[in-house]
């Protein structure tokens, strides 16, 4: 017998992945988590069937959902992560020099609990000094913090069920007002490729609240056609510059100053989606 | 009944797309040529079960293995194409405002009328003033001519059957002597996430032949981990700034000068490929 995940990228697009060993799969009060083992790719993190990380890949996703905003705000000091489970994000929260706290709020304790015995790598700064994880609706979060954080991470997965609202201008307006005076908002905002309609959305909510909104590109493999987007609402700053003195240009996989200013240089096809 | 055509892109990982219609499928001297229409991605060309472009994508790989060259080098005006059955890298050639001559010399000619059949607008050069088509081998036809072009691009399959010496050292050797003084050669070199061995040895092997050597990145979203690398030999002209005076900035979806710029910001883990 073999065994195969298969996700359902988008209609009549599937990736599957072949099983060494379903290691986890349980039914949280939010949604499905499950983790396999797997041949290409190590170990693989799944929200009800969608593919949200992977040993082989997560050093993408996770370096430029935060370093861009990290090291384009000139000092950020306090960072909320929204959702980011896993706790990838979190850790390269608090292994930035400029932050003192990173605050991560994730709704599903059982997606923590997961990356704590299945993925060391990702969930190895939950025990951070820096470091606080809280248990709780991100949404609430937010709306009941005011000009507290100089960077919010919105680390979440697709808009379907809980975090819809995730992707909504009411929730960005909120973001932005839980920011300080010169705070930064980033989010994932789904494939350039297969959800313009989603990206537009996105773009155009964070514009409302932000003076300058930015969309920028990294590739990730597991991700359905393999580029990414990511959205970034900025108060002050160009996000788009590298501002921070304190910016690491080593020790990464992906990212470097270079990336960051290449990451905003969008094909046509892109910039016509928020133009 | 569904109908679903599934590639294996490497072992343990396979992409598949629902199929509306089975369109094409003939076996020629070389390969199995197929073209299904698929309802997520349009048509698709496959080569022995490998995707080989599509109407959803086509643009990406197409515009990013010949403009770079194209705007790279300052005046290129005889270009030939190795390989290239669909006709897409030949359009770009063509349509470039430098370009007197575009020479195709695909081994396969029942790909150039597979394309003719069912991609209208891949194959819609064939009959382009600029434009020679040639069935032959191009290995045989590189090793026959010198000092001729300006730039050589292999637009191959994988390193499988009749394009593996495509890909060694040997073949760079006699495609810059079939280049002019400051000409430049472009290869595709695969997956910069599965085929670092294969990036490794093309770069290398371009490196014993060519003054500079350089890859840059485009994001192809139907070839293993969507992410894709060309790798580009040049005798004297650095091939990531824009030379070219007629280089034009409209009229693509993917390329821009910028983007251009950007392809050759590479992660470290794909540096380390080529260190």
């Amino acid at each position: 017998m073999q065994l195969w995940a298969t996700e359902f990228q988008i209609p009549g697009m599937s990736l599957s992945l072949k099983v060494r060993q379903s290691l986890h799969l349980k039914k949280s009060e939010f949604q499905q988590v499950a983790v396999v083992d797997t041949y290409a790719l190590g170990r693989v993190l799944l929200l009800d069937g969608i593919i949200q990380t992977t040993d082989k890949d997560e050093f993408v996703y996770h370096e430029m959902i935060t370093q861009v905003a990290l090291n384009g705000h000139p000092n950020p000091e306090n960072v909320l992560i929204i959702g980011g489970g896993d706790g990838g994000a979190l850790r390269e929260v608090v292994g930035h020099p400029s932050v003192k706290k990173g605050v991560m709020v994730e709704i599903d304790e059982e997606v923590v609990k997961a990356s704590k015995e299945f993925f060391p790598q990702l969930s190895c700064s939950f025990a951070h000094e820096k470091g606080e994880l809280i248990i709780e609706d991100g949404i609430k979060y937010v709306k009941g913090h005011k000009n507290i954080f100089d960077i919010i991470i919105v680390d979440s997965t697709d808009p379907i069920g809980p975090a819809v609202e995730l992707f909504s201008a009411d929730f960005y307006s909120h973001a932005a007002a839980c920011l300080k005076e010169d705070g930064m908002l980033v989010v994932q905002s789904e494939s350039p490729f297969f959800n313009a309609d989603i990206i537009r959305k996105v773009y155009d909510g964070i514009s409302q609240s932000f003076a300058l909104t930015k969309l920028y590109l990294a590739a990730v493999p597991t991700y359905p056609g393999g580029l990414w987007s990511f959205t970034i609402g900025s108060k002050k700053h160009d996000p788009e510059m590298i501002n921070n003195p304190q910016a690491k240009a080593d020790s990464f996989k992906y990212y470097t100053p270079y990336v960051h200013r290449a990451a905003f240089k969008l094909p046509p096809f892109v910039q016509e989606i928020i133009l």
